[in-house]
C-alpha cells in the first residue's frame, strides 16, 4: 500500500544549547519519509532540491524504501535552507535564516507511477502546493494527513482553509490550534476545528506529548520524558511520518489503530529529538524501535480494573 | 487504617477569566481532606483557623469523615487568607494578598488518638512546621507524602530539605522540581531530588498532567482535557489527596498501586478545577468519580500487543 510523502528536503543549520551545526539535511519530507520508513518501504516522494544537495542522501532515502522519482533536482538554483536558534528551554525558537531558494517557485508534479497512493501525507508547506497535490491524484486517497503551521494561519488562511476542508488528519501544535480556532480550551478548539473538514485532529504538545480527537473520543500520548533533548528539528515531521507509516504498513485507519500509529509516531518523534538533524534516524534497528515502543507502554499502563 | 492531614484551612479570593469570588474556604488541607474523603472515612485534620471560620463547613467536614479535633481554633484571631487572580492561561497567577493572621504562629499539635496513623498527608507549609508533625508521631506512618512549593526553597531551603529527607513521597510542580534540582531535564531533576531521601517524586505538570518517578520506574499520568478549566485553585491539594486516600484504602503502597492513586488524584484534581473553590469536592457520588476515573482509562488505554 503506497504512503506519499510532500514536503520540503532542505538544509538545516542548527544552534541549540547542547550545540551548533553547519548545514545539515532537514526537511519535513525527509523527516516524515525516514519515520515512516521503519514501518512501510513503497514511499514516493515528491519535492525539490537545488542542485547542491548531495546525491549520497538521495542515495540514503532510496536504500531506506523512499522513491526519489519526484524529488525535481534545479539544475543552477538552491536547496532550501532554514537556520534557527533553540531557547534554554528547547519548547521555542529564533528562526535566524529562511532562504526559500528552490521553493520559492515550486510546483509539485506528481509522477504517473504515484497516482495510486492510498495514503498521502502533506508535510508542511504552503497550502496551495499542498492543495496542488491532491488536485493531481485522480482517485481521492484512502487517509490523508496534512500537516502546517502558524505562520499559513497569518498569511494564507483563506488557501489553508480550503486545503484543511480537504483531508483527513489535521496535526498542528497546540498554539496553532488556539490560534486556527479562537478557543484556549484545546476541547473546544479541537471541536471547532474538527467542523472545518477533517474528521481527526492531533494536537502536539511539544514534551508535552499529543492528543487525537475525533467527533466522539480523544486519546492522549504523552511524549517520553528524556533524559537530554538535542535538537528538537523535525520532532513533528518524525512524528506525522511515524503515524501515517503505521497506518500504511497495517491498512487500518479506525480510531482504536490511530491510537497506536500515535504511540509509534511518538517513539519516532522521541528517537528525532535525541540526536542533531535526521542522524537518528538513518539506522534503527527493528529491536531499537519495539523497545521504545514498549517504553511509551510501560509509562502510561496501569489497571484500575485490578483494585 | 488512619489518614492524617497537616495543612492550612483558609479563606481564599479568586479572580479567574470566568469570575471573581468574595471570601471562600480554601487552603491545602480543606481540599486535600475532601479529595480524600472519598476514599477513606478515617481522616484526622492538623490544622489552625480564627474564630471567624463557620461552624457549618467544620460540620460538613466531620460529615465526610474527617475528624477536627487537631483542628486549632484560634479565638480573637483571623483565619488564614488569600487572594490571587489567574492570568487568561490558567496555568500563571498573581498573588493579591497574604495574610498569615493565625498562620504566623502556628505550633501543629497532634491529638493522642491521631498518632497511630499509618498515612501522612503533609500539605504545603513551613517545612519546619510540616516537620514539627512528623516529630509528634511516635511511630513512623507506613508512608509520608509531602507537598511544598518555590516559596520554601526561596526562603528556608535548609529546614525543606531536611524534611524532604524524611518523607516517602515528594510532591512538586515541573518548575519546583528545575528550582530544587538544578536540572532542566526532568528525568535528570528527579534521579537528582531522590537522592535526597524520599523513595518517590511525583512532578505536577498542571494541564499538561503528572509524572511518578522512583530510582527505577517512571509513570506518567495525563490530565484530562476538559472544555473550562474554572478555578485551578486547590488542583495540587486534591491530587494528593485523592493520591494518598486511594492508597490509604488500599493498603497497599506498591509502584504498581501508586500509578492507580495517580490517576484516581488526578481525577479529584479535575473536578476540583470545573467549579470554584472546593465547591466541586463536597457532594460527589461514586458514580460520578468511578465514571471520571473510567475517563482516564479510556484516554490513554491503547493495545500495541494486537498489531
Amino acid at each position: 500500500m503506497s504512503l506519499l510523502v510532500v514536503g520540503t528536503v532542505a538544509f538545516d543549520a542548527i544552534e541549540t544549547p547542547f550545540g551548533k551545526t553547519d548545514k545539515i539535511i532537514g526537511g519535513a519530507a525527509t523527516y516524515a519519509g525516514l519515520a515512516a520508513s521503519y514501518f512501510t518501504k513503497n514511499i514516493n516522494l515528491v519535492s525539490v532540491v537545488g542542485d547542491d544537495f548531495p546525491q549520497e542522501t538521495i542515495d540514503m532515502m532510496n536504500s531506506r524504501g523512499i522513491n526519489t522519482q519526484g524529488l525535481q533536482i534545479k539544475q543552477g538554483e538552491k536547496t532550501f535552507f532554514w537556520s534557527g536558534k533553540y531557547h534554554n528551554d528547547m519548547n521555542t525558537r529564533d528562526t535566524l535564516t529562511t532562504d526559500l531558494n528552490v521553493l520559492a517557485d515550486f510546483h509539485p508534479v506528481v509522477p504517473e507511477s504515484y497516482k495510486n497512493c492510498e495514503f498521502l501525507m502533506l508535510g508542511n508547506l504552503m497550502p496551495r502546493i499542498q492543495m496542488a497535490v491532491i488536485d493531481q491524484l485522480p482517485n481521492r486517497p484512502k487517509l490523508i494527513v496534512m500537516d502546517t503551521m502558524n505562520f499559513w494561519m497569518d498569511i494564507a488562511m483563506e488557501d489553508l482553509l480550503k486545503t484543511i476542508a480537504k483531508v483527513d488528519v489535521l496535526t498542528i501544535n497546540d498554539a496553532e490550534a488556539r490560534q486556527l480556532s479562537g478557543e484556549y480550551s484545546l476541547v473546544k478548539a479541537a471541536q471547532k476545528i474538527l467542523e472545518l473538514g477533517p474528521k481527526y485532529l492531533v494536537i502536539k504538545k511539544g514534551e508535552h506529548g499529543a492528543l487525537l480527537f475525533n467527533k466522539e473520543n480523544v486519546f492522549f500520548a504523552p511524549a517520553l520524558p528524556l533524559e537530554d533533548v538535542f535538537d528538537p528539528t523535525g520532532a513533528g515531521d518524525s512524528f506525522a511520518g511515524g503515524f501515517i507509516g503505521f497506518l500504511a504498513q497495517t491498512k487500518d485507519i479506525s480510531f482504536e489503530n490511530m491510537k497506536r500509529g500515535i504511540i509509534f509516531g511518538s517513539a519516532m518523534a522521541s528517537f528525532c529529538v535525541e540526536k542533531f538533524g535526521t542522524e537518528s534516524l538513518i539506522d534503527l534497528s527493528q529491536d531499537e524501535v519495539d523497545n521504545r515502543v514498549q517504553e511509551f507502554v510501560d509509562l502510561v499502563q496501569f489497571d484500575i480494573s485490578l483494585v
